[in-house]
């Protein structure tokens, strides 16, 4: 069973967007197991569109379209389908009904025109919209099937994963429920990661395992097809435990937690507040933590010393500290810790110091940096990182793993219950 | 003239990765005129492949390859390319010498294995990789051009932009000189600004003019064809001219120029230092000056005070102003700029102060934010902005408008020679 992605829109083509959509709509059939062989783009050109159901036609079963369901006359896809296969378009009552929703809650008035989007290929399984205007479709014929999908990602991805990917099992393959999960890593690179868990993902079947790194997170996709919710979830669940029994240590959350995320969550269930003073990330780490909403009831604020002199004046670091070991030590982010939670009067007060690159910086080579952590009495640790990235990429990698070593110190230190 | 993108590679059609270089070259082509009917993502898989080519050399004149120029088995664009054409793969001297070049930088040791990717299609013009080892090539037969581009973006896009595309307008064109320059905008509207130029938009042919829109920002692309450069940069200069006398005020740079980049100019030009107070944007506006490397000379540091105590206490904000005002207000904002500036003694102070939602904040509804500027010893001024975007989306811009605010204010007041 063959699935191609066909891409209808000339902005594509203009390079005004990137095919992001095919993108995901091949991460979820790589999810079922379905095999997609080719993408293509096309223009708003009918004579060319054909061209490409046509070959498309030759080489796979079912052929997903993207693009081309608006209300302008660009908008080409369902009609040049329709006459391709020799069908009419009707109008369908359900998406009148959601359009006419749709208007509603957007509190504008219904035009006629608009009712034009109501027309569906006859004999189609409509696909609700919740999102957008343009109705999806799903046609099934003997020899093939072909899904409308809107343009829009924030239509058509909802559209895909909750009204398009369930009907695929029973059309497709013989089990009728899939099922996701995802591990989230920090601290452990994809190449380490895939070693430890070789051997399944050599042995993968059901629950297949995908693993997946970008910007130095790494996830494990685990995915179980069954009969039943309660047969797939057991599937996974123990795939999951001798998972986490070999890497478990680097496992900060689940599906759609974040690093900022699940900091909150530690910090609001425990009733802690946080304060920073930062050097070399002159604020990202705090403003990645205020970019959870809700951040406010721990995160107090904090100090950005990006120079020697306001490190010393206003944090109030030692300065025979930074005379003996430079700015960017261990002693130095200890104290920048210590000071900020003093001083903002916080549970935990946080130190960022380092060299960023291009760089060195404080006696120290570029990527060379160290994170101070001081919570409640307990006697300050620290973390040396040596990274060897650019420069802002060191700058976000600092702050990741200053929320991971957060999480994981809170999780030892104070909340055996977690 | 018509041209056709195949990206060759697995991990796309597993949807690991976006065909951002189909978007890449798509951009430049338009811009030189070329016309592109389809994109084709196809695997790692010969046969495939081969069918990929055959159906674009019946749709295309310049065929473009990206991917599969690696040293792996799975790596086979220009062995299957070499087969369908009947060509050899040669030893190119010139690719030797600069992927040995590639290894000295490195620091790392040739080996013979290495020294396949220095094979290139018999004939073919080969395109230096400064950025890795995989030659890209460009062959014209009698019917037909191929280029062959390395995967990785990095790689691609420079090889692109400065050895592939200077090639094509002897190859498909009949001038001999193509130039592009960008001009940037803040403050204003892609809507906005196309109406303002929608005449010089609707009769353009040499130069081209072609808005784009992103994260808030704007920027017209001029692009000249012509037989010299010197006649090439004349008939951009003319259209630029008449673009500034309509929206010059909303122009904060040119070509590669970024807001933080621009600002950094201006400060380190005038000799200024520069401290914020940041609440709402908890260091995301320092932390975006500090991006650009060499901020040290300007950037001293300042404080993240989130929440109204540390704004007090901390900061030393008049609590009556807060208390009569809300901390969402004009007069916090213009309080936040003028303390900061006081405590860490610089030439700029900043305060950012607002909602940025989902929830109002300060008495205030979401979006509302306040930005003061305290420039040396001139009255403070402040800026309201209503933003209507997400949480993080609204922090973004605010930083943004921030940014353009100073530069605009900076520009006004005390460098009438910028």
């Amino acid at each position: 069973m063959k699935a191609e992605i066909i891409a209808v829109g000339s902005e594509l083509l203009l390079g005004q967007i990137s095919n992001t959509n095919a993108r995901f709509i091949s991460t979820q059939l790589a999810e079922i197991g379905l095999d997609v062989y080719y993408h293509t783009v096309v223009g708003d050109n009918a004579d060319r569109l054909v061209e490409s159901i046509k070959i498309a036609e030759k080489r796979a079963d079912l052929i997903i379209f993207t693009g081309g369901l608006g209300p302008t006359k660009d908008d080409l896809t369902k009609e040049t389908i329709a006459k391709h296969l020799g069908l009419s378009l009707v109008l369908d009552n359900h998406a009148i009904i959601y359009i006419e929703d749709f208007f509603k809650r957007m509190g504008r008035k219904m035009t006629d025109n608009n009712k034009k989007q109501a027309l569906v290929l006859e004999g189609s399984t409509v696909l609700e919209n919740k999102h957008g205007m343009a109705p999806g479709m799903l046609l099934t014929t003997e020899s093939h099937s072909y899904m409308l999908l809107p343009g829009p990602p924030k239509e058509m991805e909802p559209m895909f994963q909750f009204e398009a990917k369930p009907l695929l099992p029973k059309l497709l393959l013989d089990e009728n429920v899939i099922m996701s999960h995802v591990i989230r890593f920090y601290g452990i690179g994809e190449a380490e990661l895939e070693t430890e868990v070789q051997d399944l993902l050599d042995n993968q079947t059901n629950p297949t395992l995908a693993p997946l790194a970008s910007d130095g997170e790494v996830t494990l996709r685990l995915t179980a097809k069954s009969n039943s919710e309660d047969e797939a979830w057991k599937k996974i669940e123990e795939l999951q435990a001798e998972i986490l029994n070999r890497v478990g240590k680097f496992v900060y959350g689940y599906n759609n937690d974040s690093l900022p995320s699940k900091l909150r969550e530690i910090l609001i269930e425990n009733d802690l507040t946080i304060s920073a003073a930062e050097s070399m990330t002159a604020g990202l780490f705090q403003s990645e933590l205020a970019a959870v909403p809700g951040m406010g009831e721990a995160l107090v604020g904090g100090m950005i010393t990006y120079t020697e002199d306001v490190k010393i004046k206003q944090l109030g670091v030692d300065a025979a500290i930074i005379e003996k070991y430079s700015v960017v030590s261990s002693e130095c982010a200890e104290q920048m810790a210590l000071k900020v939670k003093e001083k903002f009067q916080t549970d935990i007060g946080v130190g960022i110091t380092g060299a960023a690159g291009p760089d060195g910086h404080g006696g120290q080579p570029a990527g060379t940096i160290w994170i101070g952590i001081a919570l409640g009495d307990l006697k300050p640790v620290t973390y040396k990182l040596n990274l060897s990235g650019l420069r802002n990429t060191n700058r976000i990698r600092t702050v990741k793993f200053t929320i991971y070593y957060l999480i994981r110190l809170l999780r030892e230190q104070t909340l055996s219950k977690i």
